[in-house]
């Protein structure tokens, strides 16, 4: 029996037993087995990545959510005279856009509609009438809605311009095949609590070992200085300063259990049945989702409010809540919607769980949305 | 049994086993009995402090280890045409002056030797050379020897000359009593993972209100913003990006009991007992320690190498660590020590337990140490 809710949101998510269970344990940060414990991860991320250190590439832990992570990168990857080119189309880029913004650093805004892919031509573009743009940053999976943007073809446009690839890949890395070399990634951004359903406390950036060492001396932070944090992991093994042991011995479990379902490729399927199960349920009950099926990810699905203004999301939120069931509000700007998740450590049974909780919620808000939407579908 | 190795260092520390069982959860960072659970914390920390947010005092959570807490706050509270001086008698006031100087903030330096507290009256002399200074920075426990800092005196200092007091109380904060408002203090920086005895994820600061207030829009990052941070904590009780879960539960759990053995007082006994064990058996088996008696704090000692050129402190730490006692090498820039903590979920028969394995190792080591020193005593 499982104590706790389920949570269909985009963290913190639901984890496994085993992944709490190994937080039982208070283990040295200059302890060799821990030391051991964190080369196994460094290791283990740029496998999942398909890349490894004798091809080049590093990987670099820090502590804090999965946005200190992304300002790391930023705030240490961009020379003084730099410009980023923020690529967005939802909240998240917009996130990144602001991170620069405070470090003074040249943003040049490429914004789209948060319905539509980031147009890689649009991109191709701006850095043609931007030459001095020296970075460009993606969101993987914008998580304001759960669209995905064209990894590749942005990847090649910033390599055919001389500019480096920053990837926020928080809510897809470890759920969807990404070849980084392949896309012209340099720095790929996640955390630990996100698709390899560790528990929160550190993000990692998987980077080109070129593109980590040219970013020493650009650090605009003590504490987030990725180049710094690297050097003192190849140095002895340790983070710089106290890491969260807990959340690292968890992580290291939560990627035996990733490998133990078939790896990224057996994430993502459970994944994509979670979803799958969700948008037929939801279609049923009444509800359409925000984005057209093509673009829809399978991290997390935004719904719109049902039509009419007798929907009360707060009520609704809190109903399914006193049943057991947490969901997310939205984040899109042009469009009442919420959110609910995908991944973490859930499955079918959970999602069916879900949408009985919400067709009996419905019954108690007495809203039938299939009477409203019949013949839409 | 304890299966881990008692860690007598200065963190991430040994924690009760109730601490570690609290993150067997999972729960959502919105969810209401979670907000909460911040809500308590924050409330708690003030009045371990002896402070209150109806006394215009506020405490603000922030992910990471204790060194983002202290660069939260340097990177927060000062003026773009601010200066601080950072009152240093070891490494951590050392590290405060470099956080500074990352941050292009004018840092006027005084330095004294690391075997002696900050001096009040040089601190003074150096605040009316300096009248541009609007801060002052003072470790309370200096970690690099375990020495005690006269909080209140510099407090003072800083008053009369109108400067606001930043004080570093990360290995001390929990377990001394400490009242915020009679030493003038303005800013305390402490983590999850020391006194308190929780798992390291998150440092907290403890503020004025007016301090904090005044800080809006100074920031010079975007995640480690404290006054987003608390503007972002009042508003709707949350933290502004994902918070570390797990070491939230497990720091209420911390809380509760510290507060069921005695609260500060009660901690700072327990801590005074297994320093005065500790002292006592070394120095029984020939040691002596860095600092004489009336400087010695309560939270970490360190024991001179003993004299000759025999002693190998890596192979000391291995055969103790073979053993299953963890130790912590020295910082002392003048001196060869190696350091022992007297904090976390540990006793006076763990600390028997750790003499024991020295005198042990010492043998296996052939080193006698009551030879060389008899007659010092």
């Amino acid at each position: 029996m499982r104590e706790d809710k389920p949570l269909f949101t985009p963290g913190p998510l639901t984890t496994s037993e085993g992944v709490k269970r190994a937080m039982l344990r208070d283990v040295g940060s200059r302890d060799s087995a821990f030391i051991d414990t964190i080369a196994r991860i460094r290791t283990g991320l740029l496998e999942l990545a398909g890349v490894s250190q004798a091809d080049g590439w590093e990987a670099v832990l820090m502590q804090g959510s999965g946005t200190f992570g992304i300002e790391a990168v930023i705030s240490s990857a961009l020379p003084a005279e730099g410009a980023l080119l923020v690529a967005r189309n939802g909240a998240y880029g917009a996130r990144i856009a602001a991170i620069a913004a405070v470090h003074g650093i040249e943003v040049v805004d490429v914004a789209g509609p948060e319905n539509r892919p980031c147009d890689p031509a649009e991109i191709e573009r701006a850095l043609a009438a931007s030459p001095h743009v020296t970075h460009v940053a993606l969101v993987h999976c914008e998580t304001t809605t759960g669209i995905f943007n064209p990894v590749a073809e942005v990847g090649a446009a910033a390599r055919r311009h001389g500019a480096r690839l920053i990837l926020d890949s928080m809510s897809a890395f470890g759920s969807v095949e990404l070849d980084l070399a392949a896309c012209a990634v340099d720095f790929l951004v996640s955390s630990a609590n996100k698709c390899i359903e560790g528990v929160p406390g550190f993000s990692f950036a998987l980077a080109r070992g070129d593109a980590i060492a040219e970013s020493e001396g650009r650090a605009r932070t003590f504490s987030l200085d990725l180049f710094a944090q690297w050097r003192g992991l190849e140095r002895d093994g340790q983070f710089r300063f106290t890491p969260p042991t807990h959340a690292i011995l968890a992580f290291e479990q939560a990627l035996a259990e990733l490998a133990a379902e078939g790896g990224v490729a057996g994430r993502g399927e459970r994944y994509h049945r979670n979803r799958d199960r969700l948008v037929e349920g939801m279609r049923a009950l009444g509800f359409r989702e925000y984005l057209p099926d093509a673009l829809q990810g399978h991290v997390i699905t935004s719904f719109r409010y049902p039509e009419g203004d007798r929907f009360d999301f707060e009520e609704f939120y809190d109903r399914l809540n006193a049943r057991g069931f947490v969901i997310y509000p939205g984040k899109v700007t042009d469009a009442e919607c919420f959110r609910i998740g995908s991944i973490g450590r859930l499955f079918e049974a959970d999602v069916d769980g879900l949408l009985a909780a919400i067709e009996a919620v419905l019954g108690e808000m007495e809203l039938d949305l299939r009477a409203t939407t019949e013949g839409v579908q």
